[in-house]
């Protein structure tokens, strides 16, 4: 009889090539990994590694773009922070990830799909929830959540098995994707203490970054940006281009203590130069864009669908209903945002929308004004009323 | 028949200093003025201004420590931020100065208020619904919205009635307190145009402060900051210490198009160092201190609570509501929190909290890990179970 | 020079009869008359009065169709129901109204637009900004607010001028669509009195409804009613068809203290028996149909969504947001639902739906429960961490 | 060496009949009971019932006044309906029996709780988070959901053990308080067929109601019932008073397909006759005494208070934040409404409120009418700005 196929996706760290062979001894099967990029991550040598160890196969996707369209920008159009801090990187990238796990599962007849999160992350619950609603019958293992060793017991696994273990050059915990990298564990344990510098790979310490400021304007389309600087690029590409830019000036860094799916708080460290900066920017045209009531309205939707994201609910009724919010709301988000990049600073100090909501004549105190002063007194007069026969009512409370 | 009494608010600017003739001619009365200091007013030379134009009394109050303990402070608990974006200095001063204002016109008889506010802008809905709700049957004069006159008709009447126009040292129209400093028109109209420096008073500009960071260490207890770096302060010198100190490092510059109360989108910019500071400090000790329901739950509220403010209803049942709301939610909020001010950041890089919700036992990675992780295992299957549910049902969809 | 035109909104009744006297005089013009039935109106009599007083034309329109479908049903799957007491009948109907006001004053090249609303009540506001909305410089005359009569002055000037007054058969004020009707002053604005059984006229009395129930299926496709008993009906007639049911079992009966646009409070009374039954059914469907996070959300979108409508913001940028959302949620919500019309109770006694969400297999405590009772240990062990952890910390907050 | 001692929640029915035995047992243990009237409970047989099976000591306790008061009541004033449906009353028991629990087991000093919840249900996860919440150290046991068996091992194990089979006089699964009774399973599994009549033991079929209809007058303090028909009652007494009274008029009937805690759907009859009374009286009082806004946020509050209490979260910080919400709303929450109950309708008819916000004079349409109708120009000018703002730049969205 043959053997049966688990599929894994596979980073090429330790965790996931340890799996490679426990998931061979315990389930007796053949291990194909699967590897995707979503941007950081360096194909060739990860599938040569998995070949090394063991695995059946090794393939790989290259996910970038869907990950930004399908993904990154509609979360921007959102407005979609976590806790008014955290862009979401990691928690956007797991539904694509386990999209693309669930697929190939279904081409190599992979009895299972397998991952390498822990049992108290959130990824291991966005993987599995993504995952059984793609496939309401898959199978997933989490050797890691399962196996229950400590670093030592699975150094001696490794060992003993003859996988390589990758030199790590942090004491940290990281997950990076085009959308911003996360850094967790180790000294960043303690909130009250300030994260070393060595924690932060792709943006610069204040002093290091340039005197002058770096001045970028930024044309959207709907909500979704389009051009930078008047240039037309890629969504790839104008990710990957402000992550340098804004990184080079120290803008990007996230510092958060933060209220896990699985009921605890954790202090993460995030960086996400691009994603400072296009949220930014966005919120910024919304002010000339969006009324009053949609604005209210819209921060709402965005706490929900960042919670969502977060969640691991991304495949859900929910998760579209509010899409079709959103879209709708970036109907006529578009126009320019100038920021100025400078010493960690992202600050807008220009937009301007060819259809906005913003009336030069309504709002000056000049020659121009066509603002009807006088309906101000009728204004007053009704809107305070119930304020009045509240008071009248209730003198004692004023 | 002696004349009747009309109590004007008096800022010593141009004006209101044309209010007093122009109450006295138009509603042949006696005048009487009030100047409310709420930080950053020099009170003599007002009065003596006031008293010269031709006012039957100048009467003033010192307003500073119960604006901060009993109107920026509990807005502080509730997070309340505009849009966001803004503090809500001026919107917090209002009601206080309408308080004022109602009890002093009780005690000299007056049968009217009167205050300088324009027909377009918030602080006549403030002034004019807080006035109200203080007093149901108060009459409120707002000359400068009746007159209807250009600035040109204003300096000729001015001039015409001896009334000297004071060296305006800026071409914006300014309001300030010790809460934030609010600056408008002129170029700022423009909201594609980046603000000229000399829009700002209280705040550097980048390159001018100091190439070294500030750190500063900001005690709380139930959501109240009592001490910086160890030292016990009063509310209003808190505030002041924390407005120099941030502002020599160029924290607290916002620039913003909000909406206002009366219909149209304005571009503001303002000044709020402390506020910028302490909202920050305050919201990461929270979340420390918060569960993820309350937070959850106190962001909708945070967003009420500043609608509330900004539109005036502060002295209503509902911002009571909110604020019993808050007060049971800052019961814990209480510890430390240190932030770095360099280069125009305000930047948290501790918090810590002796009765907090963060616990490094359950957080780490280490040794030390009590979080049982065989039970996320039962948790995602049932967590998952409606999102499989769906799933099977709607297989189109995902 | 040839007079200019207006076009009035005629209902037929005293005060909009005499408005087109008091335009012709006040205004020197031309008086168009637009009747536009919503149902329930009798049109051939109505257009007959106007040109009899002297209406240089009387157009009319039948907006039945439109009504129900674009505004009636749309509301319906958003579940707006207006301070959960309203089913929003006049003030759907309010929009359309200015919507083809609008588009018969192009046509007829009316300078101004008139309307019967009195100075106090939703409709002019409704009337107003949707008016405004559909054309920003459509000017509106509302002779009733402004001519400040009271009902004396009011007889006299028809006497005067020859018009006559329409024998009105109730001490009430009232208005009817084919959504609903609604009944206000006289008696009933003592809202400690029981309203007297004559405010009624298309709901029974439970005293004089059969004895026995009568039970009604109705069938939804994607939110909207499209069978009845199995019978495929149009929108308008489906709509009859339960108005006539509902009302003969006395079901659609609502009194109601409400909170109007303008600042008071005023007690309502409504029959909307169609409007009952169909919410009832539609909500029962989509407990179905919807998931646990819809409903939450979709709860918070209704009450949005139902103030947008009451405060006469149909054509807005974010009424039209809130329905892109509403339509997202209302793709599966397709099935069927059994009532019970019974002596003033519309029970729901029966839904199903193919492609729900509920689960029998999941549900049953029987033979065939598929739940898997093991996980909950996992659940509880997570889903209470939080708890726990903040009870440490807190114990005296027990 | 003696043997542990585990306390076991007690309601004299088989399962917990069947614990007594199997936790002797399963952990040698001593069992001491424990039973709770909430109301609907007859202590002396079933006391004596426990001793006969064999526990240790069978402790009884009367929680009807604090059921009452401490949890009934401020979720009456919340206006904590779930899903707009089930007034809680299970629901709101378990966190005060968890609390009996817990301090009884200290008393006792027993190793562990036990109860007889199931492993799918709500109760399970509400006994054992309360219990935590308020012993984060505490062990509970939970047999039926460990044991796994079916209706026909359970009752085996009954005859193998001498425990006798209470008679059943029901096919369903049903729990009782003051607050209200729940019937599920059996027949109602099936979401389409109409619950059979001896579902009902509370509330009488609407032919057996009486023809006439029965007034009732209930008075609030401060949002409290306090009086029925002028008549100060106790609040246990007034809630059976009104479930009576409701009961016999056919009041209080429920059928809802709801949202479960652990993911699932399922069909719940409720009777709840006071708790449908005494909301329906309560929110009318609150259209009397509570300005729009308060409305608004507090419709919000009690969908999030509904869930937490729903979801077992009764012991946290945020149910206490809510709480402090909820009692400011209420303090002028004060007056009298008049019902009346009549076929199974629950039609609230007057309602008065001395200190209430509703303004004869401010509504009125008749003579002494003081709003000031020239100030709705003015301020439909401003309020309807930019929604004309939005339709200038966007004609096309109309």
């Amino acid at each position: 009889m043959p053997k049966d196929t688990i599929l894994l996706a596979y980073s090429g760290g330790l965790d996931t090539s340890v799996c490679v062979k426990w998931l061979q001894e315990k389930h007796n099967a053949n291990v194909v990994t699967l590897t995707i990029d979503l941007g950081m991550v360096d194909m060739a040598p990860i599938r040569q590694r998995a070949l090394d160890i063991g695995a059946a196969d090794a393939l790989t996707v290259d996910g970038r773009e869907e990950f930004v369209k399908n993904y990154v920008f509609p979360a921007l159009q959102a407005g979609a922070v976590y806790e008014e801090q955290y862009p979401l990187a990691t928690a956007l990238g797991r539904p694509l990830i386990a999209k693309y796990m669930v697929e190939a599962a279904h081409r190599v007849n992979a009895v299972a799909i397998a991952h390498g999160c822990t049992g108290k992350g959130n990824d291991q619950v966005r993987m599995d929830v993504s995952a059984g609603a793609l496939d309401p019958n898959v199978k997933v293992i989490a050797p890691v959540r399962e196996w229950g060793w400590n670093r030592e017991e699975e150094l001696e696994y490794a060992a003993a098995h003859g996988i390589e273990v990758p030199p790590s050059n942090s004491s940290y915990s990281t997950d990076e994707n085009l959308w911003g990298r996360s850094i967790e564990a180790g000294e960043l344990e303690d909130p009250w203490a300030e994260p070393p510098e060595d924690a932060y790979l792709w943006t610069k310490a204040i002093a290091e970054t340039p005197d002058d400021p770096t001045y970028v304007e930024i044309s959207f389309q709907g909500g979704i940006p389009t051009l930078i600087d008047g240039e037309e690029m890629g969504a790839v590409q104008l990710v990957e281009h402000l992550n340098d830019l804004a990184g080079r000036n120290g803008v990007g860094r996230i510092d958060h203590v933060e209220n896990r799916l699985v009921g605890i708080k954790s202090r993460e460290i995030y960086e996400s130069p691009a994603g400072v900066v296009l949220h930014a920017a966005h919120k910024s045209l919304e002010t000339l864009t969006l009324s009053k009531d949609q604005a209210r309205m819209k921060t709402i939707v965005a706490q929900e669908y960042s919670d969502v994201v977060y969640n691991g609910l991304w495949f859900t009724a929910h998760r579209r209903d509010l899409t079709s919010y959103v879209a709708s709301t970036q109907r006529h988000v578009t126009g320019d945002v100038r920021l100025r990049l400078h010493k960690g600073n992202c600050t807008v100090v220009g937009r301007k929308a060819p259809k906005g909501l913003y009336s030069h004549s309504l709002a000056t105190y000049d020659r121009g004004d066509v603002f009807d002063h006088r309906a101000s007194e009728g204004f007053i007069s009704i809107y305070g009323l119930p304020v009045r026969t509240q008071a009248a009512q209730h003198p004692e409370d004023a």
